[in-house]
């Protein structure tokens, strides 16, 4: 991350010992005194508005649009210059990123590998993807000062904000009694991933959040009874 | 390298017994297996016609022609094409490839890096190169592609007869008296980055050797009573 640019690492769950080690050693790089530590990946995105999962699809088809890593620049650049929070995930070495962290993002993206060898190293997927994104002009550096230039066209919902939504449209459904509790699980990640697809603007977000807490309030009379939505 | 469909490895005087561990491992891969080892960075080069030595230009001002790493696939298509082989060159881990292995490469890539972090990890810094070039369509299975079809415009010399060019070059100014013997070793090395940086052709390389043999038989009279040059 140092090598390209790149400042602010968020680092979920990580395994304590190894990540007071690796924090507390000498000389340990500002890079990783300054990183955030969250328990989940929700928090970790919280703030960004175009999230992008990384791996290889070599064994398994996306519910996400996937682009390859030499055509990521453009879709990054335009978040970018809308002041848009762009966060690239990457998954742990052993399984990559679950079907459920997938569910967060927005797009994925392919490292071009050999068929024969496709999954690789951790650090140097890393290594490859902010290669490419700085030698295309982009970098932590790159993006502050995009910001500050910034805010064309309509800003996209932050991860947050689409958790939040997501809330409370499953709420919803179970205050409407939409499916049996069983497919709760599945009904939620499939919700996230539908959230994602239709790239929702913050505005979009807000009103139908709004539309979605008078529908929950309509159907929850007694419970709301004298209170209008918030 | 597998990663990037690159298969040809040779580890020029490895730690032996990292290297033993290394290929002795449980499921080691074929790349390793196939691994070359030679004793000095002449002979892993020996049939390559352009050496292409990596590294980061702050600390030092090179002798050789410099190129940042997305511009070096137009010079690797033009060499391939012409039915050469390529080289890529990288340093150990801690100081990276020192001005003698560098004097062997006729052209000096630099990743392009945060200039308050240029150093790279070792095997970020390959992923990254081998990135590069296969994404523009080179591979060690395009390379072999490429050698097939073949042979136009003139072939640039062997590493290995750049370097016998070079003794005969050496042993013909000591034979002239051209510089006292404490200069030898720096004679030695200017040598070998003239070489490269001329891009001599293999024939130009037959050519220039016959001369310098003629020369020294001339300069060696009684030594060579009754021969001719080779």
């Amino acid at each position: 991350m140092a090598n390209f640019g790149f400042a602010r690492l968020a680092v979920v769950a990580p395994y304590a010992p190894h990540w007071r080690e690796a924090r507390s050693a000498v000389g340990a790089p500002e890079l990783l005194l300054d990183a955030r530590e969250t328990a989940t990946l929700t928090d970790a995105i919280c703030d960004c508005t175009l999230v992008v999962g990384t791996g290889t699809l070599t064994y398994r088809k996306p519910e996400q649009p996937a682009v390859r890593l030499p055509e990521l620049a453009p879709l990054v650049r335009q978040e970018v210059e809308r002041g848009g929070r762009v966060a690239m995930v990457f998954g742990p070495e052993k399984h990559g990123l679950t079907r459920e962290d997938l569910a967060h993002c927005h797009v994925l993206v392919e490292i071009p590998t050999d068929a024969r060898q496709p999954s690789m190293n951790l650090g140097q997927a890393v290594a490859v993807c902010l290669y490419e994104l700085a030698s295309r002009g982009f970098s932590a550096h790159a993006g502050a000062v995009a910001k500050e230039a910034a805010a064309s066209g309509e800003l996209g919902a932050r991860s947050a904000e689409l958790e939040r939504l997501a809330g409370v449209v499953e709420e919803t459904m179970l205050a409407a009694g939409y499916s049996p509790g069983v497919m709760e699980a599945a009904n939620r990640h499939d919700l996230r991933v539908l959230l994602r697809r239709l790239r929702l603007s913050a505005a979009d977000t807000r009103r139908t959040m709004g539309l979605f807490r008078r529908i929950l309030w309509r159907l929850r009379p007694t419970q709301n009874a004298g209170h209008g939505p918030e």
